[in-house]
């Protein structure tokens, strides 16, 4: 048992007061966990898109003042009532989407998408109580699809947490809690591309790099990189991305350029974009007969997926794919042992670091479109 | 060898002279067959809509005289140059795509749309000389999908023939080298309900109820018939259709009636209409997580599916499928067996006969929705 259990924790949590202004540390109160709960103490965090485009608010509903974050490592506090998967020194990933193991989802061996626990953006406290653990000076803080991680010390439901190998450094292995695990899914679990076969990757972000990860993990022969902007391209390299093709190079539909590539069309094909047309484009360009396409971008509220069903009639499979069909509990301990096993590179992802205190400069970073991910290190 | 191997065949066959025109009973001349191709004997043949709307020739390419028909049993009269998997005598259904055994596609375990011998409606010749195997008086006559079975003999390509059990009934298993196999595979070789599931067919339609039949064989739990008219209903339940949906009995999108009769959606949804709605419908209909929506039907040339990405995103998956995956030479015959193992129902499908002579009530019958297969006898 620490010390602290039970007791109401103050530490330093970087809180976002307002759409698009920068974070500010500020000494919050955490509560114990209730039940169900576990409370957290996280070591390293980074930094994602979707914090940002929940910080922007441009479009997303605004909920403030909020703490971001869920991309990280940590090591358990404590537990609520009711817990018994964990226990205090336990190193977890926390995870922005949950696995109650109870609820039809979870039950099922294809779906990660919990009825209880899937990601909710718009609610900002906990399920137990409908409340926040975070408070300043007895006003709450809200929370951030369950996780809040750019704080020292967090609460977030035991469904919603990876238990995984003490061994594993959480400074590097934090960067699996969503966007790599994310792309490597894809491809892995969802894209299955055989061994030998040729990839197509829209999108060269880190979730695009990530799905690029998976396929170069696969053996595939061939992963051909597609995005609108070329500074991309270098970077992709080291992903083991072998051949580019950006769309503003051509003056035909790109599925064309990529059948005419492929002497038809790719085998599979993942598109992390989030950008419609990159989503038609991505299932247009695999091959008839076995050609697999996999969304995993994000669309616009108002986006449209139009084809001719011929496309599918001659038997292309269209599927898409959260969190890489990953299971947060179940199945996330086995992508660090990839890490582990060294089967899996995830350093290469890791292009920048900062104290906690320089939480922004990670926000700037990723605004600029500067590398793929920034560690926040919060013992400084 | 048949004392008619090598020579010049006449026989009967019946001729479409003019499009939607009554087919004549004609004497016609049959060459033997050349390199890679055999002569079959036919025994039995049924009509299916195919021949119909290539014989109504409203929207298709006319090509007349020509001789129509490809669902149908026989037995192989001679074979040409190079044959060495057929042998005179051998039973075999002909099919209107064919399985080379040496295209990407044929050696894929995926795909069964073989590049040389891939279904093509426009073709009236074969492909060895580009010439026809029928002449009335010196005169062509077209092959039809490289079939033809509406003639005592027929010439076909060798990788457009199944070699079928000889103990199988020619009369009842005709059936399944076109429509009956591409429902029954849309549901075992592509949706692939786990037991116990629910599955949505939409169009009772032959291939529709085959995809109910697959249903059934399947395992599934409750399967949910959807289509426009309602006297569908009563024949279907022979089928193993347990509810009934009609859209025009609904004033919300029919996707929406089905997943509320549901819980969420169905596991597995065959869509055998050929019109889009009902392919979008059928996709939205599914659960999210783990639904597989399957398209069957032809569309309209202009045709576009539509839908909100999301609904992708949400691990739902959708298909085509032609011929139901089967490769017609390595897998039709284990369909044979699944009939002769007493596992596949295939005399429901029959409901009325005819004698050659009087091929056009297979026309009328099929013009005015009466029934699901007419099986035409070659011998009177
Ligand atoms: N499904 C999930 O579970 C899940 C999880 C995390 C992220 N995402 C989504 O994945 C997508 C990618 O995330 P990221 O962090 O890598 O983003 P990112 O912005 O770093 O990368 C996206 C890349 O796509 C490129 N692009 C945009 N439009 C394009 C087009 N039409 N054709 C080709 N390239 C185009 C951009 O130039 C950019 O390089 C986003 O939509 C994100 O919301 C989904
Ligand atoms: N993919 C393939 O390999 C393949 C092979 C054979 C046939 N087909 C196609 O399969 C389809 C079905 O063939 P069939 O012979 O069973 O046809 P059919 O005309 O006998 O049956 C179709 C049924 O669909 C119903 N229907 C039409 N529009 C509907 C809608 N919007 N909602 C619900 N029901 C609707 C009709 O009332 C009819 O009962 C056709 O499009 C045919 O071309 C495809
Ligand atoms: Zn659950
Ligand atoms: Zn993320
Ligand atoms: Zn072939
Ligand atoms: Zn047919």
């Amino acid at each position: 048992m620490s010390s602290t259990a039970g007791q109401i924790i103050r530490c330093r949590a970087a809180v976002a007061w307002e759409a698009g202004k920068p974070l500010v540390i500020e000494q919050v109160e955490v509560s114990p966990p209730q039940k169900h709960e576990v409370r957290l103490k996280i070591l390293y965090t980074s930094l994602c898109h979707t914090d940002v485009y929940f910080w922007e608010a441009k479009g997303q509903n605004p909920l403030f003042p909020r703490i971001y974050g869920h991309e990280a490592g940590g090591i358990v506090e404590s537990v609520g009532e009711g817990v018994v998967d964990l226990k205090p020194g336990d190193h977890v990933l926390p995870v922005f989407t949950g696995e109650c193991k109870d609820c039809a989802h979870c039950k099922s061996e294809e779906s990660n998408m919990c009825d209880l626990l899937r990601i909710n953006t718009d609610r900002g406290v906990m399920i137990n109580d409908g409340k926040s653990r975070f408070s300043i000076n007895g006003k709450p803080i809200y929370h951030f699809v369950g996780t809040s991680t750019f704080s020292e010390y967090t609460v977030v439901h035991v469904g919603s947490v990876a238990k995984i190998n003490p061994l594993a450094p959480l400074d590097k292995v934090c960067v699996l809690s969503c966007g790599i695990s994310t792309g490597l899914g894809a491809t892995l679990n969802v894209a299955k591309p055989p061994k030998g076969s040729t990839v197509a990757v829209f999108g060269l972000g880190a979730v695009g790099l990530s799905a690029a990860e998976g396929a170069r993990i696969a053996g595939a022969s061939r992963i051909i990189g597609v995005d609108l902007n070329p500074s991309r391209f270098e970077e992709a390299k080291r992903f083991g991305v072998t051949e580019f093709v950006n769309p503003k190079d051509h003056n035909k539909p790109i599925q064309e350029v990529i059948a005419e590539m492929t002497d038809g069309g790719v085998d599979r094909s993942i598109e992390c974009t989030g950008n419609v047309d990159a989503m038609i484009s991505a299932f247009e360009c695999t091959h008839d007969g076995w050609g697999v396409a996999v969304l995993v971008g994000v669309p616009h509220k108002n986006a449209v997926f139009k084809t001719h069903p011929m496309n599918l009639l001659n038997e292309r499979t269209l599927k898409g794919t959260f969190f890489g069909n990953y299971k947060p509990r179940s199945d996330l301990p086995s992508v660090v042992e990839k890490y582990m096993n060294k089967e899996l590179e995830v350093e290469k992802f890791i292009t920048h670091s900062v104290p906690f205190s320089e939480i922004n400069k990670a926000f700037e970073y990723m605004l600029k479109g500067e590398g793929l991910r920034c560690i926040i290190h919060m013992e400084e």
